[in-house]
């Protein structure tokens, strides 16, 4: 169906074939996510080529005809005599590849994987929740308001525990941010004793599916004030959320809400992002998006103010956008510092 | 330093400027690994581009001069007026970003950086050094011949150690598959119980450089026989190894002894490859390289046989090429299974 899907928007879009490189919209399509080197090629007969690392994986969990991939130069043989329409490219192919690959087709660069990735189906929707519920047992067990350690340790221990539990890698750089530190929005964690406030920025892998939670643990007056607008900021952008908004219109009310406090300057990225297979995927949720939101999408909503060298606070929690924004994510998002 | 030989390889090539947007090439000549979208521009006057969320970090970290990334069109807009002669771009640039950023360009491109970062220096050995002893540390501690749990709960407890020693995150999915999983040369770990034979794939970070080691850990005769033809390839490829000798002839000679015993299609993957700012670089020790040996080169030698549906064996180890090669990993390359 999912093909089908695919080729229907092909030709909508003049497509006679679509090369497929992306392992996240390999595994979309066939179900089964490469290790290595793996070309899809879309036409009214699907094929899969992979290498022999991944072959004997790659027959059980691809729903296409799977052969082998030799060389893009013999791929591209293969292909030249029998494919004369609009080819479509992925805009993420390399220009290296590019230049080996497409020289003799017609190619047309197209989002249509990507697009129809945006809206999640429910079995893509449990594994997110599956995602989600590593994470944040995660982080129940390791406790890190009453965690005394280093961000190293309270990273090891959030990590280790997700791993254990079938995330078989972080989809990104776990993030334990203390004290000062805390205003490098993308730091990485470092030996140092957790002090107050305290980022952490986490995320975990179900079935390729990602998610991704942060939240901020304060001890004081001024970091509660900080935290309190964030909440704000963020409840403000849910209560707003439903299918037809305009993702640039979140961002500027989340934006309103900091900038009303005073802090506008300090929030320095944007408001959020689609979580699936990647952990950074379509719709952004920013000033310069174009998108618009729809029925399935999953978005993160994570404000934050960033006063350098002093303190920095984020808050970030998953929606799903039915017919308003259901939120994802189930951990409290107030918590006070207790280690000392 | 650095940035003059790369200033004299691109006037050797031709090129006025040179745009590069790889983290890891921006790591290199700058000293600061950009986590969000940056670029750097190498001119004379070298400058790097950096979102808000990075700049912090990146004045500090950077030895070039640092200023704010907005946009792509706003940069173009930048440099079009002074940048009329060649530009030199990487191969991995996307296509989406060639066409948004390079069109008013006469671009060349060129791996001039991926060149230079085939021989290591001094420091760069010392990281790589740092990330294989924090992996070897790790795996010492986990103790996998004596462990008894799942696949999943070692490699958690594989990554925790490497985690708590500073590792911010593995450079590649840890693989830890045992009895007939080991087959699959790619394979996640699982939460079955721990079989004989395993496989562990590993590596760590340290300093932004990584490791990647494999052992293999047996039980019976058969296992014992296969894991011997592999320690005799490995042999063979290290005595061989020295500057001026083709990559492909390593794997060429590997693939020989392989062979000779009868497992000559049961090795279906390549020899082995670079190791530094990424996990898979420059050279390839493969049958289609065209590229030789360099003192410098920091290089992994890594045969396996897979038998499908039964059993799978490998053995990594990472390689200095001085004058010969010098082994940089110390573990035993034999150990027996000893949990049951």
């Amino acid at each position: 169906m999912k093909i089908e899907e695919i080729i229907e928007k092909m030709r909508q879009s003049g497509l006679e074939s679509l090369f497929v490189l992306k392992p996240e919209n390999i595994a979309y399509v066939t179900g089964f996510k490469p290790s290595s080197a793996s070309v899809l090629i879309i036409t009214d007969e699907p094929l899969l080529f992979s290498t022999k690392l991944d072959m004997e994986t790659a027959k059980t969990q691809s729903c296409v005809p799977v052969e082998e991939f030799k060389s893009i130069k013999k791929l591209k043989k293969k292909f030249k005599e029998n494919l004369k329409g609009n080819m479509g490219i992925e805009n993420s192919m390399t220009i290296k590849t590019y230049k080996e690959m497409c020289e003799d087709f017609k190619t047309i660069p197209n989002e249509i994987i990507e697009r129809l990735r945006m809206s999640k189906s429910k079995s893509e929707i449990k594994n997110i929740k599956g995602a989600i519920k590593i994470a944040e047992d995660s982080f129940i067990k390791a406790d890190p308001s009453q965690f005394s350690g280093s961000e190293d340790e309270l990273a090891a221990k959030l990590e280790y525990n997700m791993r254990k539990a079938g995330s078989v890698q972080t989809p990104f750089e776990t993030i334990v941010a203390s004290g000062p530190r805390s205003s490098l929005p993308h730091a990485s964690s470092s030996s140092q004793k957790l002090e107050t406030p305290l980022i952490i920025d986490w995320g975990a892998l179900y079935q390729n599916y990602a998610s991704d939670i942060t939240r901020s643990i304060i001890k004081n007056k001024k970091e509660e004030e900080i935290l309190s607008i964030l909440l704000d900021a963020q409840k403000e952008a849910i209560k707003l959320i439903k299918p037809g908004i305009k993702a640039a219109h979140v961002d500027n009310v989340v934006r309103g809400v900091i900038e009303e406090y005073g802090y506008g300057e300090y929030f320095i990225h944007s408001t959020g992002h689609g979580v699936g297979l990647e952990v950074h995927e379509k719709p952004s949720l920013s000033a310069k998006s174009d998108e618009k939101l729809e029925k399935g999408m999953v978005v993160t909503v994570e404000p934050g103010i960033y006063l350098e060298g002093k303190i920095g606070l984020r808050v970030e929690d998953m929606v799903l956008i039915k017919n308003r924004a259901k939120i994802l994510t189930n951990l409290p998002r107030k918590s006070f510092f207790n280690n000392a």
